[in-house]
């Protein structure tokens, strides 16, 4: 063993999740999974680890040139560590295809991974839930996913003042490359910039050294009067019949990945503290194609616990800690240790979260102890409450006592308890 | 986009979790969350991602130099996907050290990864469950952490006969060591044959060539001998007490980490089907000294799902897959759609867990659908249903059906389901 010291910090850009921020990431991921298993989606998962193949196809090409955590395992094999989750359940949809039954809901809350300069928002680890829909065509998949998205957002505390909807359709964007005779990679280019447009400077002129400056200026003028479709009023009609009113069609919105074939959304904090966008999604009928699978509509979006957590602090939003534990018995001298032991057993077999202090501190320090920790409850167990069989509950937020024998201190913290 | 098919299995050595999958995941998950609270455990976390670094002190020679995923990242820095989660909770702890709270209960149940041939019971991935305790130098550490990992195995429906602790002291076979005049490399290559003992053929010749045929014989004398200490005696006695009875005195246990300094144990499963080691883990007194902090008291173990998966397949002990989705509403013709979209919603906020079939078949197809996704009731909806708000829910285990408006529809269902 070498006597240098290893640093404590976790690797740059990931997290550490002691129980107060853990704590968070469960509130925000239960509050998620109720949510979307309430519109009868299923919980899928996958290894972190993927052949780095899977991001070869349709996918940023900036995040998997510049960005990925690739490297070669030990047997020689190329592999990635996720960027994103959609590649991962289009293959698994793609490799049980005919024993799946579609309409297909799942769901996941996987970490994913990006090589990033980390800043607020942007770490090199999030995680993110991941709600998709497969086997339908029609606008209902669009309505659906995103009644659920608002749903998540209304469950976590927000009102529909404190976010935005932002809708566009990626098909009208392909129009207006049409019309101005642009194509391939000049497209993926384009969508590259546009996707960035508010937060790059210098958009038109890096735009004009892409496709010159007569194409660009006709393309800002084409993108600026491209307002609307129908198929995006319908949208917006549908959403409004279920309570979805904070729904803005904005045509700038395009979204990062290249799959996306239709309906694309972008869900703004509407905050001037945090004005930005906090996740979004759209429709991509084609993906499985990659594996060569028939074809299968799909609708989804990616929510990540970075921006949910920002977007709760700046609306005030985020859960008080409460500790798992409920009670703290604390042990006054040695002879009293086995006595808490099986006084703390049989509490569990009633359903009682107890943590035994076994330091035998001081009484007063114990008390400490479970007060730091967050214990609702403290009973101190020693000589006297041995022999006598009386324990004194003490509340530890409204200080009131009570004395009962051993086989009502259940009962008694769970009526305190309400 | 290539037009090359890739494939759709995941990657070598790790699991794809489809929702039955995923499903017993959660029940094993849960099961051991649940208990570990009710010790008083808190929940942590941390990126699977740390620094090469932390894994060159004090763990398994054999795992850090042959089977970790290792890599460079982007930015030259050496990175390992963690094997164990030990190190993390021990670099976390130090990290803190003067803000948290003593005796710390925290579990986590984290994904590792080894570099190793796949085979029963052993992938390249699998989840873990940790429990650890730190500031207990007594042995109500090992008691509560002993008897935690118990009531884990009987809340998974395990009765006491069907697993067995077994129980021995890392200090027993350093003072054998030591008697031998054993030290250094050699002790530690020992305590890996030793470790193995069971699973190779030569132990016996391996450890003549380790140490010398004398030396040899010496060793295996000492160990059928070292039966027992006072202090495995005094173990056993207080888990007896608490009605922990199915520990084993086994001085063959040793552990493969080389950090545990006193007691170690091995949880079998005693079927003769699966008769091998499911879990284990020990006091590990010293390994905060890596991070330069003081020496904490430490005992832990850690569980994994893949060996759980398989003692509950040997033992019949699999939960029944249930869906989340509770409702299937089958739309019988497109004038439809809006209002079984409404009427869903509608559901939701009573709490009604409801996915729609917006596929138009015919509504025999749809309530197959139905039965296959596993869902309890269906309700079909056209035009008859909108018109007179009389509603026809099918109950497909009892086939039972009751008509009702919409507004008792949840109340139904939640009386149906108990």
């Amino acid at each position: 063993m070498s006597k240098q010291k290893i640093p404590t910090e976790s690797y740059k850009g990931v997290r550490d999740f002691y129980p107060e921020d853990q704590f968070i990431q469960r509130y925000i991921f239960e509050t998620m999974a109720r949510v979307a298993e309430m519109y009868g989606y299923e919980e899928y998962n996958a290894s972190i680890v993927e052949s780095s193949e899977l991001y070869k196809g349709k996918t940023n090409e900036e995040i998997v040139n510049e960005q990925t955590y690739s490297f070669t395992d030990r047997g020689g094999r190329d592999v990635t560590l996720r960027p994103e989750m959609t590649p991962t359940i289009a293959r698994m949809v793609a490799a049980k295809k005919r024993e799946l039954a579609f309409p297909l809901r799942w769901y996941s809350i996987p970490n994913v991974f990006r090589y990033e300069r980390p800043q607020k928002g942007r770490l090199r680890e999030h995680w993110q839930l991941n709600v998709d829909i497969f086997g339908i065509p029609g606008i209902e998949a669009e309505v659906e996913i995103i009644a659920l998205a608002h749903r998540i957002m209304r469950s976590l505390g927000a009102t529909e003042n404190d976010f935005e909807i932002h809708v566009s359709d990626r098909r009208l964007l392909e129009k207006i490359f049409t019309t101005l005779s642009l194509k391939g990679t000049e497209v993926k280019e384009i969508m590259g910039l546009l996707d960035r447009r508010v937060k790059i400077d210098d958009f038109e002129e890096k735009l004009e050294t892409l496709i010159g400056k007569e194409k660009a200026i006709s393309l800002i003028d084409a993108l600026s009067r491209a307002s609307s479709t129908a198929y995006l009023e319908d949208l917006v009609e549908r959403l409004s019949n279920i309570n979805v009113k904070n729904i803005v069609i904005d045509t700038s919105v395009v979204r990062g990945f290249d799959y996306y074939t239709g309906i694309v959304f972008e869900v703004f904090d509407t905050s001037p503290d945090n004005a930005r966008s906090l996740f979004g999604g759209g429709r991509y009928d084609n993906l499985l194609e990659m594996f060569g699978a028939e074809q299968v509509p799909a609708v989804g979006f990616g929510m990540g616990d970075v921006t949910a957590r920002d977007f709760l602090e700046t609306h005030d939003l985020l859960p008080e800690y409460t500790p798992a534990t409920e009670l703290v018995l604390c042990v006054l001298d040695e002879d009293a240790v086995r006595h808490a032991t099986t006084l703390a057993e049989t509490l569990r077999d009633e359903d009682v979260t107890v943590a035994v202090n076994y330091s035998l501190k001081r009484a007063g320090d114990q008390i400490k102890f479970a007060n730091k920790i967050g214990a609702e409850f403290v009973i101190c167990v020693g000589k006297k409450e041995m022999e006598s069989d009386q324990y004194t509950i003490k509340n530890l937020s409204s200080s009131e006592e009570h004395t009962v024998p051993a086989s009502r201190i259940a009962d008694h913290m769970f009526s305190a308890l309400g």
